[in-house]
Order: structure tokens, then sequence, then C-alpha cells
């Protein structure tokens, strides 16, 4: 047997039994979704999670959400209403944000390998661009001239420090993002003597940290650094995107971020900022953070099997839509997500089994000899934690079966 | 300076240095298809390989292509007059498959989470089912005579033993795919005397092995077995599709599979093969082996920039197209491609970079410390090996970039 990833909070059985997400049934919205496998949003959770986050952090900060980690149509329609500002990574993010209706000066567009289109298309948008190299500045400079537009333009900063214990750090040392730390002021002068609309800094030192003493540590370091920046380059930034990097705990043994920690600290940090930095708009940029927790696949078994004993529920879902809950993303050794029997929810689980995909390869496994209460072929498995670099960080047309559904459920809309 | 894989046989410059694909320049193709990120893949490459692989493997082996490594429409259409048969992993590639012309009775559907209405396809198609367990043998005996047809099954069979070397064991041991060999013998008889048409056996024991020895040995011994199993079920097996395995050279150090080798040691085995085998047809299947080499991924340079010492190409390619060449599908330690510029595919390479995608996440690395020659934004950057597990094979809604660009290069249809 191997453990398993904490189930998150807010998940409860009804009176059956039944996994209930968003409060209705799983079954139920398998039903009305017509058929599996099938993302469901929980709409109210995204909610509460924006709640608990705007009560520990500092009031003044901003929380923007990172739209790559889901930018499902519906979902994004109601979380521009939610937060303070989008961020996107192609002009395709941008347009969709746009058509969520969030105000191109609260859409950020970070991304190493803009293109020329892309970015005349956010300069047109009069979205701002972060600029992640010198080469890509001189290009928007262009741009604007060719448009005749004033870009908005802020400066990705490569930080000469990373987040400690992220999953992915994004900081310190040779990185393909954003301007060294120690070439920013020069870019700064040149962008306010081609007279564009300098918006100022985004620093992103990693991502998915669950140790809030290692985040503390690296948003001190992160407004230390805007300071400096600004001093040296002798101008006030208008805004300073401090990033992310709080984490989710996906597997056994991890625990939540203690935002509430987080919170103080940044309060006090910002407290003590640089002079130079009294009228700068802070915000904060997460995307897994907000959205994860609120998702769950759900994914029905076609075939209980045994094999030189051991047994397999065989799903018609897959690391088609769960690459990473498959382990192939980003991850080296493979571990279990939180994973359930939705229909049997608060069964006790005493069954060794692994949960395989449907497709012809080894490497298609959701759950690897968990322990689960007895399932057979109809019943619905529940993968949680799906909320967030699920159906488009796979690979969903691998071996031809057809595209995963999406569901929101949203409680307010509920007469 | 880290090692890349060999450039796969056949590749070569025109007189300006370019990189020929399929007797046109790369910026040509480019051009034709109207944009980068592009996959080309060569049918003349294609038709080589296989015409190299009739020749060495005994000439009453009929060779199947397993459609999953590659289903561009176009390049299935001609290689369906190649082959002697197709494999599909899900309805919609069987319906692909018949769509580009295959008879189908030369179709076999193998996956072990085939859903009832996708046995019932089959069973309508008169496409042959390889059953994945005993469950799925009943649910098609029930599907038969809900259709009132005779459905066409075959066995997969998980054999005792794995393929040494193997990059995915596909047998020995507790397996999620087929039925455990020692239950076989009773499932053919169950079938036969329901009155379906059993076809045979499917015998997969591992797929990517170098190893010409390791194939040898699990074909002996995938040829043991089938005349075992059919003794013991005292019938004689129509078919026996004795799966594939061959890999192809990623990474350096890598050797292509000696096919002459192993065609010569087939040839003995199905000489010397048990007596209830003497009227089988036997198939091999090949996916990746036969696509891999043939197809190129061209993606242009935004921008050229330095971190701290280290030298980054931006495309506006990456892993959203090419998964497994960032070293994030089924590895486990990052190692590099092939990799050229190739508007200077003769120049000798003397600049030491990292080829990254346009992701934002540090994932998204094409070559890691690569020695390429000098390019810069503008220049195409070709990886090789990306006829097979590319465009399908990867998340290409991840980040909200446009999809990726496919074309078939066929001089047959020139002029």
């Amino acid at each position: 047997m191997k453990p398993t990833g904490p189930i998150p909070p807010g998940f409860a059985a009804d009176a059956s039994g039944e996994l209930l997400i968003g409060g209705e049934p799983a079954g139920a919205l398998v039903a009305q979704a017509g058929d599996t496998p099938l993302f469901v949003y929980d709409m109210a959770a995204i909610r509460t999670r924006l709640r608990q986050l705007r009560a520990a952090m500092p009031p003044e900060l901003a929380l923007h959400y990172a739209m790559k980690a889901n930018p499902y149509p519906a979902l994004l329609e109601r979380i521009v209403s939610e937060v303070d500002g989008l961020d996107v990574a192609s002009a395709g993010e941008m347009r969709a944000a746009l058509e969520a209706g969030m105000p191109p000066s609260f859409i950020s567009f970070a991304g190493p390998g803009k293109r020329d289109r892309e970015i005349e298309a956010a300069i047109l948008g009069g979205v701002t661009l972060n600029l992640e190299s010198e080469g890509e500045a001189e290009r928007a400079l262009a741009a604007g001239k060719r448009l005749d537009r004033q870009p908005r333009l802020a400066i990705r900063v490569n930080p000469d420090f990373g987040l400690r214990g992220s999953g992915m750090r994004m900081g310190g040392g040779a990185r393909p993002f954003g301007i060294d730390a120690e070439r920013v002021p020069a870019l700064v002068r040149r962008l306010i003597a081609a007279g564009v609309d300098w918006r100022g800094f985004h620093i992103f030192a990693g991502s998915q940290a669950l140790d809030a003493a290692a985040i503390i540590e690296a948003q001190a370091a992160t407004l230390a650094l805007a300071g400096q920046l600004a001093d040296e380059a002798r101008a006030a930034p208008p805004e300073v995107n401090i990033g992310g990097g709080f984490g989710v705990p996906y597997f056994n043994g991890d625990v939540a971020v203690d935002i509430g920690a987080v919170g103080a600290a940044l309060s006090q940090a910002l407290r003590a900022r640089a002079a130079i930095l009294a009228d700068t708009r802070f915000a904060m940029e997460l995307g897994r953070w907000i959205v994860a927790e609120a998702g769950v696949y759900l994914t029905r078994i076609v075939d209980r099997k045994t094999s030189r004993g051991e047994t397999y529920l065989v799903t018609d879902g897959g690391l088609h839509h769960q690459l990473a809950a498959s382990g192939n993303f980003g991850t080296v050794v493979r571990r279990n997500y939180p994973i359930a029997v939705a229909g049997r929810f608060d069964a006790v689980p005493d069954d060794e089994v692994s949960v395989v995909g449907c497709l012809c390869t080894p490497l298609d496994r959701l759950g690897d000899q968990v322990l689960l209460p007895r399932a057979g072929p109809g019943d619905l498995i529940a993968i949680f934690l799906a909320g967030a670099y699920g159906a488009t960080a796979s690979p969903q047309a691998f071996l031809g079966h057809p595209a995963v559904r999406e569901l929101l459920v949203d409680e307010t809309f509920r007469s």
C-alpha cells in the first residue's frame, strides 16, 4: 500500500455516502454534464479561498489570478469579479481575459517568447507587457512607434535569489525568465527616456512552495530588491507584482501554506518598505493556490481486473486529462494525489488497488497501490486537486479519445 | 556542454547550408505551412524505413502500424497502402483508420478501458478487439448478442516475461494490460464455445528497446508462449501479433536496433515454431520505429538573451508540442534530443546555448546547454525524432497558444 495525499478541506458525503462537490452529488454532476471523464470546479470554494486570502493579506495588496492554472471560460468569467487583475501568458490567454471582462489595465502579459504580433496585440489592447529581455524591450518600443501607441511596459526581474523549497525555482542564478536584477535599473531609465508608460516590476522567485518561512523570506527579499532597483533607477514603480509561489498539498505529508503567517509578515515588510515605494501598488499573483482544491476529476470505472495478485481499476479517464496526477509532469518520483470512490466517500477503505487510465501505456496510472473502499465497474473515481493544471496541461489528443468535459458549479446562481 | 542525441540518417544540407527535409529546405517548408512551430513528416523516409524492415524481416511476417505514434491524417492515409494492418487504441483512432481506407479485418483495437460503446462500434465495424480482461470478454460477448453480430475477438496476453532493456515494460509480473498468460487457454475455450470469430493472440512484452539480443529473446519467448497457449487451448490461432518494441536512438550513446539480426533470428524462430502455429498469420506491430525519424519539429527563435553567463535561445515552440523532447514524458533524467540550427546545418557548432520554449515554466527546455552554430532571432531550430509522440502526445492547449502546424512532404506526389 502506498499513501495518498490529503483530501482538501470542505469535501463531505451526503446521507447516502456520496461525495458532494459544490453541494451536488458527484453522480448528479456527471448526469448533468452528460458523461465522464469530467472536471468539476466549485466556484463557491474558489470564493471561500479568495476570502481567506484577503483576510490574511494586507488590505492594500492587490490579488491577481494567473489564468494559466485554469482558463475554463465560465470560471474565468466569474473570477474576474473576485480578483484585482489577471496575469496571462499568451495572446490567446489575453483575448480570453479581455472577453471575460477584465479591464486591460489590470491585465499583465508575461512569457519569454512573445512574438511581435503578440506584443502588438498587447499594445493595441492596452495590456501591460512584462518584458523578459532587453531585446524584447526594444521590440516593444519599435512596435509602439509602428502603432503610434504608448506601450504599458513592466520589467520582469530575474532576482538574485530563489524561493527555498519551491517545486519550481524561477529566480536566482541564470534563468530564461526576466532580466537579471543587476541590469534592470539601466533598462528602467531606457524605457522612461523612450516615453513609454513604465508600469514597474514583476519579480517571481518560484512556485509551489508550502513553507511559510521560505515564502516570507522570498517576499522580504523581493520588496528589498524592488526598493533597491527603484532607487538605482531613480524612479518610483507604479506597480510591483511580487509573484506568488503558494503551493497546495498534493502528497502525503504535505501541509498547507500558513497564509496567516505569510500575511502578517508581508504587512510588516510592506510597512518597512523603501521610501521610493510609498505610492506603489503591490500585487500578488496566484494561480494554483486559488483554484486547485476547488476542482475534482471524475472518471468511471470500466473494468476491475486482477493480474498476478494485484487488482486494477481501469477507468475511462487517464493521463490525457490528468498528466500531473499520473506523475508525468514536472515530478521525478511518482506519488499519489488524493483519490476516493465518489459513491462511497465515507466508507472504510479496505481494498488495495491500482487505479489506471484507459491509455495503452504503463505511464497511465492515477493511483498506485492505494487503499479504497471496494469499487467496480460503473463506480466513479474522484481525483482531487484537479482545479489547476488539469485539462489544459495534459495531452488531450493522445490516443484519439473524446475531449474531456468541464463543469462549473456555482451555488450563487441557483434560485 | 551537454551531449545531444544522434541526428538520424538521411538528413543533409543544401548548397547554402540549409537543412533539407524530404528534399525541401526547412525555410521553404515553413513558408509553405504558413508559420512556425511546425512538424514536418517525410513520407519518403517512412517508405524507406518500411522497405528496410521488410527486407530484414521474414517475408511471411505482416507489418502493422500502431497509429498512436502519429495519427496525422495525410500520413495515415498514405501509410495504409504501405503496411498490412493498423493497431488502434480508441474508437476515435478506429474511425480514423477506417476513413484512411484500411479494411476493418486488418484493424485491431487494444486498450485496457474500452467502454461498451467502443466495443459496439468495433463489432459493428468488423474490427478485431484485443481483449484486455475476462470482464471485457464478457462485455464483448454480450454486445455481440445485443447487436446480433459475430464479434472478431483476439486475446491480449500478459506474458510471464518482459522485454529486457525496454523503455517501457509491458509484460511480466502484474500488469493492467492483457490477461495473465496462465488464464488465457480457458478464455480461448470460452470464446470458441460462445461462437465468436476468435482471431488469436496479441502478445506485447515492451517498447522502446534498442538491444537486438533482448528483442530476439523476447520474440522467441513470445512464439513459444503462443504455441504453448494454443496447445493448452487445443485451438490454432488464426493470427498472432508478436508486438513491437523496437526503439529509436534519441540520446547520446544510443545505437539503432540491428534489425538484420532481429529478422534473421525471427526467421529461425518462425521455422522452429510449434506445429499448432503452422498456418498462423504473424504480425509485428510498430509505431515509433516507423515514423519517429521521419519527423522534424521546426521552431523559430524569438529572442537570444543572456542571464548570468548563460545564453538562451527562446523559441516560439515548446513542451506544449514536444513534451517528450522537453524531458517531461516518461523519462526520469532529462537528456537532449538531437537538435540543429536549420539554416546552418553544416556549420561548425561553437556556441553553447540552452534552447527554451515560449512557455512560462522552467520545464520548457528543448535543448539544455547544447553546442550549436551561432543563431539568433529569426533562425529556425530543428528538433529531430519528432515523427512519433509529438503533436498528439503533448499538452497543446497549455497556456493558450495556437495549435501547432503539421505538414507531410511526399515526393512521389510531385510532378
